[in-house]
């Protein structure tokens, strides 16, 4: 099979590796279509995200649809020619986070393109047979591919506790602030603000659901809430004064969700916090959304096609890495592996 | 002014009244419109419910709207012309379920239309302010009336956790039925089931939200389901039989939230509850819903105009009480006090 | 190696047979104590629980204890040697209820006793290394052995969200009524109502923490509460008289949860449930409670070796599975298979 | 009656006003005992605590017990005589907080002590009936001021979600700390670590539950935990390397209650937030605590006149205002008004 995989920073080659078996309670996907992840670029371009270091050639994506074309022993041959969504962490299943259902949690996991697990930008891949799951045909191969980052979406909201008639402030309007503002819509949501310097952005969020867009270069988000503070925050953007401020926008018992990665730390504003009694916390991937996920595509309660904005072929990898970086209008680029 | 009072079963004037003054901490709204409600009926039938005995002229009538005309002392003066809907319980605000957030519970609640408590069916009805919500003008006077509805299928469904991907099983398409089909739709979940013997609500259902209906003297409720078993029920029949089987229908650490009055006593399926870790609870009115009820109308998440099936003025009351019983097609009447 | 099996009712015979080899991440136990519940002794009685029929010598006992003797592959050797408490059911890991933390309703669980699986009445057992449980040297043997119960009594607490300050009502003083009371205690509950018909064991429940007892042949339980009803109700009778006035007796918003097995349906007071917005459930088995169990009982918290009424060989098989039935204080039959 | 107030920083002087009279639905307590908090001295050092300055004379104290000696309109006469610990804070109980039982992030909350609002230092108080709780004659006078630090208590291990089995750590063995340090005991938490500079508060912790005890400038906080690492924090001492150093101690899904009052900021550990998924949250007063407090300390499961260090006359307030700055054995100073 034909695999792309990054040698060094900057330098991913595609080349010839034997196709993987299935091992027991495993099944082989043939793959449709790949996300290409911030993740993704950040190892392109540094060769490292913090302590994990590309030190051999690795296979990049984690945001992966596609058909299975074979099972591992104990997997039902009637999977095979199924079309799935690969959600690509498995955890080992025994340790203490893994009982309590906490298994994004887990010491072990085995994480798609996090050295030295490889990724699926690759013809064909190998993962557990329930971290394989089934889509219908209403979702189509890119959708289910983007069902990965959906999933941080909807993680996130679970965290910030979104429901009925939630006031939400969502900053940073990049995939993940996107799905963002499209789960809070689905969770019933009434006031949904977005925050981003990039106005391509804020517009695709108020047409996938924002009430209300904020560029804080023009306007100032300390004055954009009267009465109705929100009381829950999405922060998807890592910057520490976006952060700090988006914090102290958080209406009393408020959530504060900080999904963008930002640093080793973080000033929060302590007084506010204890005052309001605000709620912080972190995400660190998601478990147990993608049942979730999938509900919310077939229904069409998202739009996750609407996110992708260039498509490339596997050949086109090192292109696709970087397809955001021109173009301000780029959201997601997504690989076509086997075109 | 005029006000519509329940004499003895069957029996309702229209009488004068002096018009009531508010008190401290108290608004008069001069009342736009008001829903009936089941119970109204049922008081007006029968003269009692369980240990609600009406021993004394008794104004009907919970489901209120209106614009407050007046105010008491300490009350801003400026909220005079402002339009409201009326929360029809206020209680001690003292007590242990009080400063826990569960006022509902409330053993000293003054809930309106329960003997003793007049209601609102009147020209002018006098409330404490914080339980007269300002509405915005794109919710009508109907609708603002039917907040109170709403706020029993909003409770609902707190209860009964329905969020992003439940699927929900709704036993009932009255009133209650089918606002807990919208909430439950507003709350993200991507499979409603709707239970009714009346073909014609059903249709409401389905236009409402509902992505499945069936009659039970048509098609058997247990074979409705394959894998997908419902996780969150909103029993809204108080029938016996048809809760005991719609119990049975949960998935595994689902919760049955038994919204229908159905007698003193229910047989419920032990064993299954116990396999399944299934949870049952029951609920009273509700507590602290119209901040949501409100941002769902405003927001056209919910459609309340929909259920409005016939308009009466005061003097039509007695009619207005058993518009119900002659129309299938009948959902909810509403009287309009100043007509 | 020797081992009790179950041949037909009534008729328990030791045998010989092979030393059980561990598995790929499975570990050996040579069996120190092995507690004797009433589920053991209505298999003997009786040759079924339910649908679950003894259809071939099956070996009883599920709560166990013992030393690690041998590991499979992929076992830390170290383990060898290592005391451990069993928790006596195996989930399959990969189930949506799995995966979500919820494993004791896994559809493919694996359980001790349970027929067709054998439990431990055995020299040696076989189980997967994350369910042998290591404890500390303070917590004995026996205690190691009655972990499993005591997991009954954390679980349920959990379920009644029993904490500081909680007033407890708990019906039936057998082996979970006396778990359940001190785990109460150990939760900071500081009302804590027994109700048994036996006297001897409301002795042992009022020396192990019960603040009240209440004998219903004696005293009316319904009189028993002024105005400090209980706000959680742990039943552990499974007789349909005493949930129903148990439930009945509980503060608004209180919780009860049905631990006795007591038939396939349960007749419960729907508008009291519906007033006071009482939530019912019930439970199965358990999930994640060993390292709580560990804890407690190596803390001090809870006194297992008390409930200890009797300790019988391996060949007193029998006699021990009907220890209860003669004597009224017998609490806890202990077989310890290397006498 | 005599009065304590606080002309200026530094200058505390014992003055005669008239008697209070109780209004509708008050009582006014004889004071029997009141214990001097950190915010006390602090008014007494600096004149302010943030932006609440001290602009006229104020009563300090908000720890206080006493006996009613005269109710107003509406309140049930019978409660002359009755022993009561007071609530220090009285919210509006109609605002959205108020109403969903958050009632201490209140904007209207009046709160003893607070300036403008008088506290307790005088022989005579008056607040709302429903402030003044009822406590058994097993509870003593001291013991009945402290319910409101042991409330603090309650409220952050509420938060922190201790119960049984948790590990839990404490930074700080001031009179918070220790409270917290009883909670967690009496809430079944199974391994309580204290952190202080001071080895006398340490031993008094160890002394009421601790199991062990850390001097940061002799050991290595984060060398303390192995594999058990606590997953509940409930920081007393606002220092801001305290805190960022016991959050990183945290283990995955952590919860991080930040009581300590240490400026407007402070740095947290971002990426283990993130990673291990930490909550981090604040607290401000207490809500609906009282009940659980009395329950506790009637119950003996907490020693609150362990805590009492000191005690003072109404003359010698200034003195009890500063007798924990000479001693480091100070813990809790109570001036008696009646002596």
């Amino acid at each position: 099979m034909r695999v792309a995989v990054l040698n060094r920073p900057g330098e991913v080659e595609i080349i010839e590796r034997p196709s993987p078996e299935p091992g027991p309670g495993e099944v082989r996907v043939r793959v449709a279509a790949v996300g290409v992840c911030g993740s993704d670029t950040h190892y392109f371009d540094h060769g490292r995200i913090g302590s994990f270091v590309v030190e051999a050639p690795l296979v990049l994506g984690h945001e992966a649809s596609g058909v299975i074309d074979a099972v591992g022993a104990g997997v039902d041959a009637a999977r095979v020619g199924q079309r799935v969504s690969i959600e690509p962490g498995v955890p080992c299943r025994s340790c203490e986070q893994c009982l309590a259902g906490r298994y994004n949690l887990c010491a072990r996991m085995r994480f798609h393109a996090t050295p030295p697990i490889d990724g699926s930008l690759a013809e064909l891949v190998v993962v557990h047979e329930a971290f394989a799951h089934p889509v219908p045909d209403t979702v189509s191969d890119e959708a289910a591919a983007l069902l990965e980052p959906l999933s941080v979406g909807i993680w996130s909201a679970r965290k910030a506790a979104v429901g009925v008639g939630s006031h939400v402030l969502v900053t940073g309007a990049g995939t993940i602030g996107l799905v963002a503002v499209q789960v809070a819509l689905a969770a019933g949501a009434v006031e949904i603000t977005v925050v981003d310097v990039n106005d391509d952005r804020l517009a695709v969020a108020a047409e996938l659901g924002a009430t209300r867009t904020v560029n804080p270069t023009v306007d100032d988000l300390s004055a954009a809430f009267g009465e109705g503070a929100p009381e829950a925050l999405i922060e998807c953007t890592g910057h520490p004064g976006v952060t700090h401020q988006a914090v102290r926008a958080l209406a009393p018992a408020g959530r504060a969700v900080l999904v963008g990665m930002g640093g080793d730390e973080v000033t929060l504003p302590l007084s506010t916090i204890q005052e309001r009694e605000l709620v912080v916390t972190g995400t660190f991937r998601y478990a147990n959304t993608w049942p979730t996920a999938i509900g919310l595509a077939a229904a069409g309660r998202v739009h996750l096609d609407r996110l992708v904005s260039s498509r490339h072929t596997l050949d086109q990898t090192a292109e696709a890495l970087v397809a955001g970086r021109a173009d301000p209008r780029a959201i997601k680029a997504v690989i076509l592996p086997q075109r």
